[in-house]
Order: structure tokens, then sequence, then C-alpha cells
């Protein structure tokens, strides 16, 4: 059960968003930023994969799975392969490049200060640029808050992975900020 | 020395935000709704000691030292204070009510799933609301990303405590939004 009065009708973080309009609205434009715009070098499919992992490292069912869909709706709907990458993504059909920012994530999940210069030249050598490590570590950042969000008020979180895979596919095509209007009010009332 | 090339001029997560002015942008309007804006019961000195007390928790420079020299600003530049919550909050001269807040907070530090119903009821015995424990939990949550987006860059932090409080000063009569226009630019422009 929710630790406050959450909308009973929403999961996840859907219902804290729904009662808080106000911190939605940048949530909901900070993720579209990072996962879902494309003018960015890194497909969809691999920043969400990012986002996965860490949600998976800080073991968040709902983000991992909700993310999880996305990327999979993202990568031709291989969703063995986001399994994969969960599990044991050095060993996953993936790019040596996104196998190094998935090192450099994982680093920032335990605390910035993990992340040593060593693990950027290791990046660079597998041709990453400046803007991909930040997107990384601020991808990485940013599920560290996400997960922390979905857990700490303890939003209902279902089980039924088909709920997840559906919804996935829509947040792929049309993005966070344009599928939130379904769930948030048009402008956010001041409380 | 910052892992990527960011602004040698400006310190912290502004040289990140100067980097990438796409996600400046929702990162300062979340820290604005979250700390500066008035309509909340909670003070802006209440929500920067929550700020400053997980940033010290993440023993992040730069984060704990500019929250608190703002949080010293609402609250009568009592820098004092903010130095007695950062080493132990349980004897520091705050109320009640922002202590059962402050021990929420450090459970979502540790990660979400750390809030436990007892903390909850605590809190409620002190008068706590449920947009207040939303709150908490989501300002505990930005800034376990907010520190791993500073130290994870590896951004530059002074040491000279005098330049926090200066800023300090500015922020908390001005807002996050506001400050940021002098070092972001006007509008952002897609790499």
């Amino acid at each position: 059960m929710p630790h406050i009065a959450l909308p009973e009708h929403l999961p996840g973080i859907r219902s804290a968003m729904a009662f808080r309009p106000e911190t939605a609205k940048p949530l909901n434009e900070l993720v579209e930023v990072l996962l879902h715009t494309t003018n960015n070098t890194l497909t969809p499919g691999e920043r969400e994969l990012i986002a996965t992992y860490v949600s998976s490292l800080n073991e968040c069912h709902y983000c991992q799975t909700i993310h999880g869909a996305i990327a999979a709706a993202n990568l031709n709907d291989d969703y063995d392969l986001v399994k994969r990458v969960k599990a044991d993504f050095q060993h996953a059909d993936i790019s040596s490049k996104l196998k190094s920012l998935l090192v450099i994530a994982a680093k920032v999940q335990k605390g910035g200060k993990n992340v040593k210069a060593e693990d950027i030249m290791a990046a660079r050598a597998q041709g990453v640029t400046d803007t991909e490590i930040h997107d990384t570590v601020l991808i990485a950042a940013a599920f560290c808050m996400y997960n922390r969000y979905v857990d700490g008020l303890a939003t209902t979180q279902p089980l039924d992975e088909a709920f997840y895979l559906e919804r996935g596919k829509q947040v792929a095509r049309d993005g966070y900020v344009a599928v939130s209007k379904t769930y948030l009010p048009a402008e956010p009332v001041a409380r």
C-alpha cells in the first residue's frame, strides 16, 4: 500500500506524478530529453537500456520493467536482449561502445565518485563522445532519482508483464510528455 | 579535472548545465519547484536543509556547501545550524517535524525501499501531511541525482567557503531558474 494517498487507478510513478503535477512537469521533460528525443547519437533503445540496467541495479520493479519494455519496443521487440543486458551485459549482444557506457552507469549508480579516469578512457577507446558520457552519467543519476521516488512512496507496481509491454509500445512511439497528458491535468494547479 | 570538456569558468553543476542546456532546463525547473517556490507548507529553509543533509550523506562537496549556504540564507544566516544538522540533526535546534522528515530523507538516500510504514507514522504523529512526505521523498531522491551528476562528471568544486556563501544569498533571493539565466543560453540549441 502506498505511504500516502496516491490515485488508486494509476501505477508506479504515474500515481506520484498525478498527485503532484507541479513536479511531474519537469520530471517528464527531463526523461523526454534524456531518453526519447532523437537528436542524440545514442539511439532511444541504447538510452533505454542504460535506464533499465540502472533501475535493475536499484531493484525497482516498476522502472526496470517499464523501461525494459520501452527499450524492447525500440529494439525490434527483442525483450530477450533486454533481459540479457540486465543479467550480464558484458556477454549480451550489444556494442562494445554501449558496454563501456554501462560500466560508467553502474559506477554512477553506486555514487558519482566511483567513475574513474580509466572508465572514461575505456569508453573513449570505443569512440564515445563527451556528450555521450554526459548523457550516460545523467541518465544513471536520474534513474537513481526516479527509482527512489517510485519505491520511496511505496507506489503500486503491477506484476503483470503484459501491462508493461503494451504501455512500453505507447511510450516508445509517442514519448513521455505526450503520454503524460493522458493522466495529468492540462495546467498544474498550485496547492 | 572534469571527465569531459566542461566550461572551465563555471563550478560544479553549473559547468554541466552550461555544457548541456537541454537537460539544464528541466533540472533547474525541478529544483525551483522543490526548494524555492513559496506555495509550500515547508519553508525554503527547511527544504534546503533536507537537500543539504542528503548531499552530505552522498558526500558531494559542491552540493552540500551551496545548498547549506542557501539554507543559511533562508534561516537568518544561521550557518552553524546548518552544520549541526549535517553532523547530528537529532540534537540540532530544529522542529520534531523536520527531524521526522530528515529520518525519511536518510532512508531514501540509501534506497527507496528503506522507507517503512513506521517512519511515515512517526512523521504523521508530528503533523506531517501527505504532500510534505511526497516532497521530502522527491527532494531526497532528486539530490541522489544531482549529487551523482556533479561528482560523476568530476566537476570543478571550489574549496573557498566564501564563494558558496555569496552565491547562496543570490539563489535564496532570486531562485534557481532566474540565476541560471546568467550562465545558460537564452534558448537551448540542439546538438
